[in-house]
């Protein structure tokens, strides 16, 4: 079944295996008339990009992006956007290993029982290539959003048993894990160059702030803004978990811990805390948006595992290659990415809800 | 934007108002030939059901359920079945107090601020009372599972800060907090009683288990089981999280402790472990899918909070009217209700992803 | 797979079977505040209505619709809007005959074939009866389009071979067959009346104008305007053609006939002709839309048919009963039913098609 | 709005503008196994192609198909196909006249108003070029139909007044109309020549059969298999008009002539007559699928017409350049690709109908 299309009005369609020709996405129902030229595309998928630090893959791609369509003299049209990743070409290489067995916590075996047939070579559709697409839509949905004066921000917030203990904004891009907090950053190197050193791989945690967002955004009651918001960040490859606002923590809480109060904050109500993370029965209530994603370690490890061949032959393999001993750093920028385009169909589908408003839009 | 619709196949339509006429929804695509009567929908509705104990809400109904349309000499037509539940008449009472100002917790803010005019009666749409269409959606999927040998069940694993340790499936329905271990609800007992004393509520978390799933469901990349799981269970009013598996544990994991080892037993293949909670990819693995929702408690309390009225005016107020301390053991048959529609219409989506087997289907 | 639900911001999804309950829909997607009351809707259901002249089967139904949600203090809340209509209780029948065999030009074989286990009695789903949700939430689409100003107006424009010669809109209520001249709908009458002596049906075609739409409507490439509007009405049971504007004639016209020159109208672009029906590329282009249905003679005639039975045995039968003769001047309200409801469909998708008008609804 | 997307399970994505980089389709939902090279796909585009003829436009493009996804080993792997065909460097051009004015029959009025920023050059999205995304995902479908023992086949039945007489499969591609019949192919000739004499353009009618279609395809009651197929070939750019069966021609039957008679052929059950065309309450009946479309004259002419600039001004315009007389011919695949594409996805999509047929999948 059809199911690489994301989102009613402002819609991707993403395509490409890890070793094709490349990857690439179509971004339709982007409103006409918003500036847009390659490079805003391009700098949120240079931090994507393998090879940011000793911490990711040193798989040498430049991951350079081409716009195909729906943008004229500068300009985009209001049709469909086509933006395209070529893979660099892959030498020539020996895969009949990999095709063998079934690696542990990577998708080969359920897409081998789903589809019979597969492209076993990285990954195939299931490698995390196949962000590059959701990231350069992402872009363009957070450059609108960013029109509008909404706010898109993803950080790390622990890496295995690590996490922050202060916030500086501007310190999330000097340190290679995205980390919010230099000291944290710190213990993280440590911690990962340990496991590093046994072959092994770690995962983390990924928070996202929307900020200046409108209330009313999200539609009840299967289109609410955080079921949405889930969905989008469910996606993602190696999310294993998602909270909006206290989110597991709030099931410890009372009703008295847990309730915003309401204040007259000079003539606009105003939440005195933000336990609901922004959303109130699944609409946007005014506050920021904050959102947390649980990211399981890489499952390619070169450390010794037990798995079985395709023939049923039980083996211990060792899974050869250099690989991200975290991917975390990297998905931050994917969980922008979805926010952002989850957000904008939000913002969009919204705009329908008062009949006064739909009146008014004509009238002029 | 219309929001009231869940599901591609399998498709779920919910509609009604806490004090309207009723609740209700449209099941449509059910395949044809299933028997089904009355009582197969009102068993779990009677799960959902106020004042089944102390720590639930009297409001006096029965919640009976009515099939409308789509089932013929006791079995599906493969037509929509239309199910009503109609609310009990409401005695004439003064809202004018509670349509004065905004509930901490509630939607009432943001329903006002997206709508301008709404239903400020019991909650409206936003009223726990929608999933009444839910859980009677529900009810047709789980059969339907339960018919194809797969079996979907929800539980309380937490209220408050009491979790359970041990695991007795017989006994989910032998205390009022349908927990699988009486130990942890006596325990639950007396903590929920004292925060019931002092007008205040609680919160908890549910898991759900679904065995012996078929290997393969899920459409990568955005239509993942997981992914639509994650949607499904956010869309419910009071959860603030999701997990599959390990969920955010797996974010503190190697890749030696999180990767689940396959195995040969005696000719098929399995996991050593369920880490992954049952999908891999956002594919079905074939072991048990294990996911927990995170429920916040319940906003509704007779304590005193501070808020403001629709006017600015900061006030303080106590919630009239007894409400349910917590609604975690009534949300266990939601939760149970979401994962079945979710998982059949991933199991109908399935049929059609290798050529051979639509081949073999249009052959015979 | 669930076929019952039309629309994407505007929404319907219709339920119920000829012989069951009764029929609804729901209707979701109304934006909020608009002053609504059964009245708007059931003045248009009393144009569906059987029993309205001797043309028509006389089937002793009121059709009476209740408004069960969605709808608080008179207006529309924007949640959906479930509007239910109660099948008269039939009285105790012998479906027996008709169960065993496939009426001519009927859906039985098809439903048969399809679904093996289907409600035989009066068409079950596949009869006329389902229409009355599409009309009961056209009624919703058809106001809220009157209250920006747009019009749609259906009317029969021929039965069998009569045509109509002149237009006066006035004369569409004040003849059986909703025709726009009177003198067409005398000689239809004494046609009609043969027809019917010899037990036999006729069909017709149906024309819908729709008038002051604003330019813009329709999404290209797959939801254009006229794309989705041929959807809606070949939806429609006995619909066997669609055309917009000059449809099958412009097959044989030259470019210099067909294409509409613009002019300078005092300051506005015009068309000096209407060839196109309205629309251009699939968007609407301020002209009036034009669209015209053909519909089928009824197929349930008393006149000797041959079929056979589903034992495969040859018969001829007699359908027992009385049918309408032609369902066509019924038809006319169900046409513009559905064309009221793709149009409002498609105008509040359109109002996301430009940055700067999304900007500045959000500016506000 | 996204309007790129067709389909449910079997989904097409287009996107392109007749003078940007290229044009491509992603088709997603494809079933795994299936062989799949280039030339299944090139060899249904030449048919596409400009220049195949003197009545075709001699815009010089190859229109190369690429496959850059979703293929491995010469297989699909059931994750999405992506075709792309590249446009031919465009050589330096002013388009400043064609960009100052309206042109009749065209889309850029409408497409101005809609977006305020568009594509001028070449009619940009709204250029017929955009079915190459259609004709390639066509291709696709229509070798999976072909699989299943399903044929598609499309021909030309008029061209402004000159139908067929006869019909003879083999001619179809003997003649530049696609007529499958010789004599009215010549006389053809005469009239478009005549009729490019005076700068003129001219339309027809178009036929399009599905022979061994299985019974039981389409979803009542808004997804039937005819109310689908009328909105595929609507959404082709230059169609004013879609038929099933005897189409308009049954508003003028009486139900005696348009019934089709049941019978028992040796143990089988079929129909005398197939006025329906194949469809009988929205579901294929059995019997070949019989549609037809209607195709307007092309827009473009040399001839003078008259029209208004973008600052209303009332100009005579001859447009330049050599264009087609016209589209018919080349339409002819486009309804073919169109048919296959929509008959595919009902395919796939009636498979979950009968809960017993779907219980023997998962018991396999």
């Amino acid at each position: 079944m059809a199911g690489s299309t994301f989102g009613t009005i402002f819609r991707i369609t993403t395509w490409g295996e890890s070793h094709g020709e490349g990857v690439g996405v179509i971004v339709d129902g982007v409103p006409s008339g918003i500036p847009l030229e390659q490079n805003d595309i391009q700098e949120m998928l240079d931090k994507r990009r393998p090879g940011q630090s000793q911490y990711t893959t040193p798989r040498n791609e430049t991951d350079t992006v081409s716009i195909l369509s729906g943008v004229f003299e500068g300009k985009t049209t209001g049709t469909p956007i086509s933006l395209f990743v070529k893979n660099k070409t892959q030498r020539s290489k020996d895969y009949s290993e990999i095709a063998s067995y079934y690696r542990p916590g990577h998708a080969d075996y359920t897409y081998h029982k789903k589809y019979d047939h597969y492209d076993y070579r990285g990954g195939g559709r299931s490698s995390g290539r196949e962000t590059i697409g959701r990231v350069a839509a992402g872009a363009i949905a957070k450059k609108i959003l960013h029109l509008l004066g909404i706010s898109v921000v993803a950080y790390t917030t622990s890496i295995g048993p690590i996490g922050i203990s202060s916030f500086c904004k501007e310190d999330i891009e000097k340190n290679p894990f995205r980390m919010p907090d230099l000291d944290a950053a710190k213990q993280t190197e440590q911690f990962v160059q340990e496991q590093m050193k046994q072959l092994n791989s770690v995962g983390g945690v990924i928070e996202c702030v929307v900020s200046n967002l409108p209330t009313g955004l999200g539609e009840p009651v299967f289109e609410k803004l955080d079921a949405n918001l889930a969905k989008a960040i469910m996606s993602i490859g190696a999310v294993k978990g998602f909270e909006i606002g206290d989110g597991f923590l709030a099931s410890t809480q009372t009703g008295l811990e847990h309730n915003d109060g309401f204040f007259n904050d000079n003539g606009t109500i105003k939440k005195r805390t933000n336990h609901s993370g922004g959303v109130l029965g699944g609409i946007s209530d005014g506050s920021p948006l904050i959102l947390r994603a649980a990211i399981k370690p890489t499952p390619s490890i070169a450390a010794l595992q037990k798995t079985v061949t395709k023939d049923l032959e039980e083996i211990d393999i060792s899974i050869k290659g250099r690989h991200d001993p975290l991917i975390v750093p990297r998905a931050v920028v994917v969980i922008e990415a979805m926010t952002a385009i989850t957000i904008l169909d939000a913002l969009l589908l919204n705009m329908t809800s008062q009949f006064d408003r739909v009146k008014q839009f004509y009238d002029k």
